[in-house]
């Protein structure tokens, strides 16, 4: 049994703040600053570049890696860290085309976030093969998966409306269609269980600034199935990527391990940080925090109804298909959002129009969650959208 | 005038410890730890989502750029920071590709750093455009620069020699054949003069781990002559390169300054790791700190060959034409690296049987460079490559 008082001390949240933006960043792990101040002192200062070898710098990113591994139903040996999550979306676009290579469409769906858009778009054009990205409806996916998609590419849990998708059906379709699935579990990881090998996913990739607590731009992962392993090439092939980097020599061979997919040298100091976040992973089972969450985001939706009525509840109300966010609309959400951060109940604003709340029972508890109800409800009586300065735009998260 | 004292209080350097490896990893700032400790309660701790605001992480990216361009010649707002310097490579080669379009070539050098050379190699692959990368000797970079050749890509200072190219001279003859040029600045910056304006440069990379101390795995920098960079297209297309990334749109529109190279978001505390180290250049100006480079080094080839005749002095002689590191080769290489560390001397080895010295007068003196000449002499007398276990190539850096 996770003892949530306990998962509670492992953060510093500031005294009185409703903290329910761990959708976006989360909280502090509170020994960290201390901890990473001597490890600051005791490897960087005294081993130098030795530290390479002697703190194990050169194995973090495998290490770390399977760490996550664990929290996503991959094998070890199979998930590895570096750069950001857009960079590892690229990457496993890139080796899912060469994959597939009779092949040129690369689905993905409007609810998904634009940056793995952006990237799929640019890579396209980038690499003159006539690839496509076509963008659909969500509810349009399964119809337009055949058996000219190459690559289909998704996140797991829409990062506007908390929408799962059925990553397991839809997996086993493109499996039955050939398409390689690459999956995006940035509002996934650490929030909602799922198990990367056991649906037969291709690729998965995912940041760790959110439900893992990693800090304000840690590094991502990606995720590649046991079987694919050897024959994903990066399009992005650098020196710690390759079989022998220390060989030094001019032609490229990868290793045929997740390790090709590092790119340069790896992020020691964000590595270590995020290293240390994940210990609380140590203590708690994915399962009963996603369980918490699903009674906490439950609770959340029931209050909303009852006393904001106001209030479009855009999230599903069956928790099995929600992630660990709530999605609220409001004809004036955006003073709403500046009004509630004013209070201190921190959640953020998406485009078009909604308020989102994160709901991470690590840190986040039933109080919370009624205080967060309760001020919303303050807020549609005193209609902040009256007052000039929570329209001002220069408010950005 | 600098106080070298007053620079070398900076930072760290263990007790004893002779550290000439700054070309490898610049040791730590001695009150780095404190500060990010206290930063990471003062900005993650206290602001949590509202950092990227009112802590000013967003503008770090750009913040850091311009200190950095202030090191290699470049104005305001056309540096900027992110991710790896393999992916700096990729980003530029890309983009630099596209404004050269007819053309098929990247030309590079045998001397070049290998990540480099790969990177080239993976993204002309990936590009399916019959491009090509051509390797020369690097004494026939003159007589390879021709109409065919799209990319110059190069490195300032050769990582293994320290051999510096001419890179004036070199960037007026691509221009004149129509040849955008990629300069790799890793062993330059924070080393060397160099201005990239001013030599008409199109675009520069570097990283900041050497000789700028941004600790192991510190976040690389682009720089784009300002005229290229409303035209220059980043083959690596995310949300923050977007000219509005909050707008959450399915198409993406570049930015039309500098930041359309950001790629994901950016990595916070390793950003204010280094923004930290950069400090010291406020205190001192890059033409001094080379000048001083230049007669250590000196000092230190013309110890060698007073008292160690056996080492073949690979670096050039004439100050002129090396960067901040001298390279020493000896048949017997490996060994004695091995016993040069165990004895506080901390030089660096690379294939093929080469002894890179780095020395970074920001806190290397006389008594560094002489006490190394002394170590080595006598290392040459104890002969170390008898004893078996300084064969062992379990050390690597």
């Amino acid at each position: 049994m996770v003892d949530f008082q306990k998962t509670k001390e492992f953060f510093y949240i500031p005294k009185g703040l409703t903290y329910l933006c761990g959708n976006s960043l989360g909280p502090l792990p509170r020994n960290l600053p201390t901890v990473i101040s001597n490890q600051l002192n005791e490897e960087w200062g005294q081993l130098l570049i030795g530290g390479w070898n002697k703190a194990g710098w050169m194995e973090l990113s495998s290490k770390i890696g399977n760490r996550i591994g664990n929290l996503i139903g991959a094998p070890e040996g199979t998930t590895i860290m570096g750069d950001t999550l857009s960079i590892k979306v690229f990457q496993a676009l890139g080796a899912a085309l060469k994959l597939n290579p009779d092949r040129k469409i690369i689905l993905t769906d409007a609810g998904n976030f634009p940056s793995d858009v952006y990237i799929a778009k640019g890579l396209a054009a980038f690499a003159n093969r006539d690839y496509k990205v076509k963008i659909v409806d969500t509810k349009d996916i399964f119809g337009n998966m055949n058996e000219n998609v190459a690559v289909l590419l998704l996140t797991e849990v829409d990062y506007k409306t908390g929408d799962r998708l059925e990553s397991q059906n839809i997996t086993l379709k493109a499996k039955s269609k050939g398409i390689i699935t690459v999956w995006d579990l940035a509002h996934t990881v650490g929030a909602v269980t799922v198990d990367m090998q056991q649906i037969g996913a291709d690729f998965a990739v995912g940041c760790t600034y959110k439900y893992l607590n990693g800090g304000p731009g840690s590094p991502a992962f990606i995720y590649i199935n046991p079987d694919l392993i050897s024959l994903s090439r990066s399009p992005i092939t650098g020196w710690l990527g390759h079989a022998n980097p220390f060989g030094f020599t001019l032609d490229y061979e990868p290793a045929s391990t997740i390790k090709s997919q590092i790119i340069g040298t790896p992020p020691v100091i964000s590595l270590s940080i995020l290293n240390f976040a994940l210990d609380i992973w140590d203590e708690v089972s994915l399962e009963e925090v996603y369980a918490k969450s699903m009674e906490l985001s439950g609770l959340f939706i029931a209050g909303i109804k009852t006393k904001c009525p106001e209030m479009t509840v855009m999230s599903p109300e069956n928790p099995a298909k929600r992630g660990s966010h709530v999605a609220l609309g409001h004809p004036e959400s955006y003073p709403l959002v500046r009004f509630l951060t004013e209070q201190s109940v921190i959640c953020d604003y998406r485009e078009p129009g909604i308020l989102r709340f994160g709901i991470a029972p690590l840190y986040n508890d039933t109080e919370d969650i009624m205080g967060a109800v309760e001020v919303l409800a303050e807020a549609l009586e005193f209609k902040p959208w009256k007052f000039e300065r929570y329209q001002s735009r220069n408010y950005v998260t």
